[in-house]
């Protein structure tokens, strides 16, 4: 398989000041198209430093591209260090000049030498038209027939070029017959070590399709990577692992790719024409955030009471001092009125409750930081409870309370009857 | 100056999957510590690539930092690729063994014998314990003196292992003795081109401190980066240019660093002794996410009521079907209805509101996507209210929603009276 590595040219980048979004891109876009990317970097505006690194690239792999340092000023030095690295003069590129001219005169701007400079390419480069700026792209070329390929930083002007100029030329040139196709199933309920175990044989045995194991917080991704010569064909490459992965995980999987703990709610409830509440207490509004994060979430879900104070839950959920002094916020009585209280109260079909310890203060040894109930309410029999114990500061208890809250939910609708899933 | 490289690791960075903002936050707090970043990396899950960059690493530089591929699965391979590289062996490292018991006994889960694997170092490492995760990170060495530091991928575990372990241990070691300082002011309610034209000449002007713009949605900050020999230094010489640059942007900056819309909210709240209750519609949640976000948020945040569904507007809020039909339920009137009967219900000194329309359909001529209806209540007198139009898609709309809401509140309560800055 063709191979390149990609290079970010940036101070800024190497100060941290700036998240580099263009790799990631370039990279995705690489893949697909079946050119396989070895590595990556970022350095700075150094000329020096460029150069050595494009020399080290073209050592290893069919060749390098570039992001940035294309501009007229003097930090731009990206064309520099590639004439150094193969050792190649400049030549002027008249159509750039003459578009240069054309936007500054329209522009009503004055033209400078260091704009010039902009027009001037690697001697025997192929040109990369920019439609969307002044600095042309390029492609150098080494005596050895390796090549690098320069393109702007800025994302508007990159995209373009990369899609539209780049990327054809690239797969013809590296003859990339090959293409790779990407397929996630999202589980919620076991952890990365025991869904490691259990795909474990599989794993170790295939090379393409390809398998790793992304552990999230409460939830535990499975990617499977297909190359292949055409999208179908990585399809079916896929299609029996796929059914390999659901069957020894079945009644974890939430969904496959685009799919969130939310969405798979949403989607089970709008299947049992059901429409939920939501009573929150520690995730303070980030249950109902993620759900109505999804479009067309106004079909099964109905609203909030975020009871963040204990005023509230009594006020807003009827939950009666005696409760709260007898059990305390935190306990499965008081998450089970609250997840009864929301159902009537918004006169729904299901209620969800949550409540918990976030901190950074408030636990104790009998209820520690971290401590979360959940209650679900059907309005047929009591309410299913669940107790968990979080770890993390406050924003990743928060966090993973409402991955748990929607995971927990999911699996309750996702099964014939309430039993405890913890 | 004392040099490192920084490494991420992870085939899905290679392949686009992934955006890598980790890489950005290390380097970042190395600058600001006098540790100068050279270039950095990102590399597939193999193990003879990642020694092969490591071992060109310490031949030019004093060390290097690796995030990712520290969990227990078969394609976490950044420990056997540093003890190639170093040639060393690994060693078991007893305090983590223990804690990774203990949460796995805590979540009623097996231990298997891959998450041992996360216990063992190479060995003579410095172990850097990981309060967020299991597998701790670590410090490993080379005969000549260089090191080489692993910390996990997950940026919740990361960030505090970089800030609270590995920096101050490397800055000891490297005796780092110029450090770069930050400092953030962050603005509402000004454009980016209107912040920028107010502090133009200052910008162009200083090298030492550095200034710049970057604006985020419906937010402006501003940074001034200063290089010193000491951060008592480099905040002498921040302070002249934060008085300039507070003084050009009075009355539009709603705090400096790690502050927030929410705790600039909630700061101002407290010390005017009030309550607040929130009603939202289209933000679905995300206002009393960000509130609860603050800790210490209950002394000022009491709760809120998710009214996505008409009903609940209805039956929550008390906002009649006469006025529903009247307005629409994006309309000045409801907002300030709803404003009100938050206040009132959950007793609150101050109620929030927020309704419209998010999208992705249910624009119309008269009433287009993005619209946004906010509405102010303290009790005295009208509800005060705002009408914006907002950009970008369902997501971007949320988004903003919630900034602009926390941020006109905070204007709100920032001015002696109640009049409109829309």
């Amino acid at each position: 398989m063709a191979s390149v590595e990609l290079v970010a040219v940036g101070t800024e980048l190497l100060l941290g000041q700036l998240v580099d979004t263009n790799t990631a891109f370039i990279a995705q876009r690489l893949s697909e198209a079946g050119i396989d990317v070895r590595a990556t970097h970022a350095v700075g505006d150094n000329r020096e430093r460029i150069a050595a690194l494009l020399s080290e690239i073209l050592a290893r792999a069919d060749g390098a591209i570039t992001t940035g340092g294309l501009g007229p000023t003097i930090d731009d030095l990206t064309k520099e260090a590639v004439c150094d690295a193969l050792e190649l003069d400049v030549e002027l590129y008249e159509p750039a000049l003459e578009q240069m001219e054309r936007t500054f005169a329209a522009l009503g701007r004055q033209m400078r030498s260091n704009n010039r400079k902009q027009a001037e390419l690697p001697r025997g480069s192929l040109p990369l038209r920019n439609p969307n700026g002044t600095a042309p792209g390029f492609v150098a070329f080494s005596r050895d027939g390796k090549f690098v390929a320069c393109v702007p930083g800025v994302p508007r002007e990159m995209k373009p070029m990369i899609v539209d100029r780049l990327l054809p030329y690239l797969r013809e040139r590296l003859q990339a017959r090959e293409t790779i196709v990407t397929f996630v199933l999202h589980t919620i309920g076991l952890g990365e070590s025991e869904v490691d175990h259990r795909i474990d044989q599989l794993f170790r045995s295939s090379e393409n399709p390809k398998i790793a194991v992304l552990a999230q917080s409460y939830r535990v991704d499975v990617k499977v990577m297909a190359k292949a010569a055409s999208v179908t064909a990585a399809h079916e490459l896929i299609a029996p692992l796929r059914r390999e992965i659901e069957s020894r995980l079945s009644g974890f999987i939430f969904g496959s790719n685009d799919a969130s703990p939310a969405s798979a709610v949403e989607r089970l409830l709008e299947k049992r024409n059901l429409t939920l509440a939501v009573a929150e207490s520690c995730t303070g509004g980030r249950i109902a955030a993620a759900l109505t994060g999804v479009p067309g979430a106004s079909k099964t879900f109905l609203g909030a009471v975020v009871a963040y104070d204990d005023a509230v839950k009594r006020e807003q959920l009827g939950i009666t001092r005696a409760t709260l002094d007898a059990h305390g916020a935190v306990s499965a009585e008081v998450a089970a009125a609250m997840a009864r209280a929301v159902r009537v109260r918004l006169n729904a079909g299901l209620g969800l409750a949550i409540t918990g310890i976030a901190g950074p203060t408030g636990g104790t040894a009998a209820k520690p930081l971290g401590l979360i109930w959940l209650a679900v309410d059907d309005g047929t029999d009591e309410a299913t409870t669940w107790r968990f114990e979080l770890g993390g500061d406050r924003e990743a208890i928060q966090e993973r309370a409402t991955t748990l809250a929607l995971g927990t939910l999911w699996r309750y609708l996702s099964r014939d009857n309430g039993e405890r899933i913890s």
